[in-house]
């Protein structure tokens, strides 16, 4: 029985939302855009899902464009609002995700200025520390709601009230957030929103893109006419039908899961933590339910995942996004670990189907496998221990 | 019984490729990124689906990068040459879907000069109007592979030809050629080529981009390492393997299905010209099987699409992409049309589940609204004659 424990990668998409999805593959498979029945029809799935999205995030549907994804929301919302300003300032922060920091970078290339704020030891960013980056020039503010790897959750609404008392248009990541911590827009004080279907049992290759109405931000995607002429390409009806369902689903069930998330992993990190030289990376209560990142002194992360993937347990070292790095993690090194503590970290994302029987089984075998990696291993001084 | 005939907008996804991508929902879910045996698996699924579409048009497979669509397989094409020469001048044509359109006039607001070529009254650009425009600083050459309106077949080994000699890289959005017209990129002297899933039965929210090996362009969509780090976003694995099967399975059937969707549009487009003062717009030989694109003067096709809906018969005017527009289409304006009879064009685009009883129904019910609309039209003047 393989133990998934990687959810913050991808998640598994819902039965319930494929069941919604499948008509609109072969069924009402028409062109959203076209004025006959099959586009009709089309279209109604597109503006249901339009409407879901919405409430889940307190906006008005009218906010909503749909994407490709988190990554494609993330460029689209900062370089369409650094493109508009023409040149100018940006604040962000060291632990983004690679869609906001390689964004970013690809704009200072193009003579924007960019600020990446540093973070506590707990990988959050100050509002005092966003406000005091401020310049005159200053058109976006790009900071994420919670960290991919460790899970902690930024002080949005803080830093949305900075933004807005300055004018300055705020953007906030929140793929690995939406979902499963309460979102919305007016009380985060956000007027860029991105988000992701997959990390919340929903399918791949669709997300969307919050826009406040009256922020103005340049097109990312040329072409056609859909989307009201801000977002060019034929809709991605089934995915975006299944968005739509998902984030619904989320929302419904968001308390009783989180608090069930929460649990397996206070259990996941308290069974770990009973190892000598391992310790939980990230805020210790403002977090993402699911998330444990564990750093065990002395292992090289990858052959811990790899050791426990033959054991069929799936877990990740940092984002999938950047797999096959031999970097440590940005993320870690920024929150002020050492390298050799980096590398030496294991992200756990637990999801709706995992159990505590599973949890148990899984600090059994990492619980060995440290120890075996330990006995072996040149970086652990302590080999006597345990 | 409803008829589709708007296949050039969108077709259903075929059940086969349906089947195929069915199990990458909910099973072999995992992160393609993954280095876990859920994303190893889900990386065997995309590396077939890759050499499916090297394979469909004579490539390699590491030449493949998929993406969300032919949209953003056009914007990446087209932004990513002209940002990595910093600035030049760039050759396409007047025809050319708005993906391609707008991503240049994009670019002419970012200070490229952008020259369209004009066509001949069969939609088609010469190979001498490209060789004619080139300029020292061209940076990049875009011609469609096949129009999405009329069906017009380019001369797309010629003009690569001047491309190649010229030592400039030549795109194409082969959008709607791709799975209906034999495609081989060394054949067609092309180093990039546009390609989307929902155009050949795959699913929608999937397309590649072919980047020939050596060709060099600029990312478009920014973020983690996946796709050669050349095209950030987690992989839409049921998607591309959707588009994998989808491009498989139109190669293998395209002798057959050209053949018979040649012998369909004849037989609608001859059906239809028994009506006076209606002609066929495109090439007459060198265009799309399935594509009838018909201008009947005196009638607003809108008026005709929507009376042919309320009969179950879906068609289109001019392209889905740009539905709701008042304005008569740019395609057919361009190919010598004027405005009266470029709105009184309707596309026909006929598909895999069409038949000969199909396309007999289509045509009565056509002469039938188009009597009946003419009868009443202050823009016919020979009201008497049929």
């Amino acid at each position: 029985m393989e133990i998934y424990l990687d959810h913050a990668a991808t998640t598994y998409t819902d039965k319930k939302v494929l069941k919604v999805m499948m008509p609109y593959f072969s069924e009402t498979f028409g062109n959203a855009s076209s004025l006959h029945g099959f586009g009709r029809e089309a279209q109604k799935g597109v503006a249901k899902a339009r409407s879901q999205v919405a409430d889940a995030i307190g906006a008005k549907p009218a906010e909503i464009y749909f994407t490709s994804g988190g990554t494609e929301s993330d460029n689209w919302a900062i370089k369409g609002a650094a493109l508009l300003a023409g040149k100018g300032h940006i604040i962000t922060t060291s632990v983004e995700h690679h869609a906001v920091l390689e964004t970013c970078e690809s704009l200072e290339k193009a003579g924007f200025e960019v600020t990446y704020l540093t973070v506590d030891k707990d990988g959050r960013v100050s509002p005092e520390a966003v406000r005091a980056a401020l310049r005159s020039d200053t058109v976006l503010i790009s900071v994420m709601t919670a960290n991919n790897e460790v899970g902690t959750i930024m002080p949005i609404k803080q830093i949305g009230a900075v933004a807005k008392e300055n004018g300055i248009p705020f953007h906030t990541d929140a793929v690995q957030a939406a979902g499963h911590i309460p979102l919305d827009v007016n009380d985060m004080n956000v007027d860029l929103l991105s988000i992701s279907a997959h990390k919340f049992y929903g399918p791949k290759g669709v997300g969307a893109l919050y826009i406040r109405t009256g922020t103005k931000i340049e097109k990312f995607m040329h072409g056609g006419a859909q989307e009201r002429e801000q977002r060019a390409g034929t809709l991605d009806t089934p995915g975006i039908v299944g968005l739509g369902a998902a984030i619904e689903l989320a929302v419904q069930d968001m308390d009783k899961e989180y608090e069930r998330e929460a649990k397996l992993a206070k259990r996941l990190s308290e069974g770990l933590l009973e190892l000598p030289k391992v310790f939980l990376n990230g805020h210790k209560t403002d977090r993402l339910p699911g998330n444990v990142n564990i750093s065990f002194e002395g292992i090289e992360a990858e052959a811990l995942m790899l050791h426990l993937d033959l054991e069929g347990i799936s877990v990740s070292t940092g984002s999938a996004c950047s797999s096959g790095s031999t970097n440590p993690s940005y993320v870690l090194r920024k929150m002020g670990l050492t390298n050799e503590q980096a590398r030496a970290a294991v992200r756990f994302t637990i999801g709706r189907r995992n159990t505590a029987s599973q949890i148990d089984e899984v600090i059994e075998k990492t619980k060995d496998i440290v120890v075996r990696l330990r006995s072996i291993s040149p970086l652990f001084a302590d080999k006597g221990e345990r």
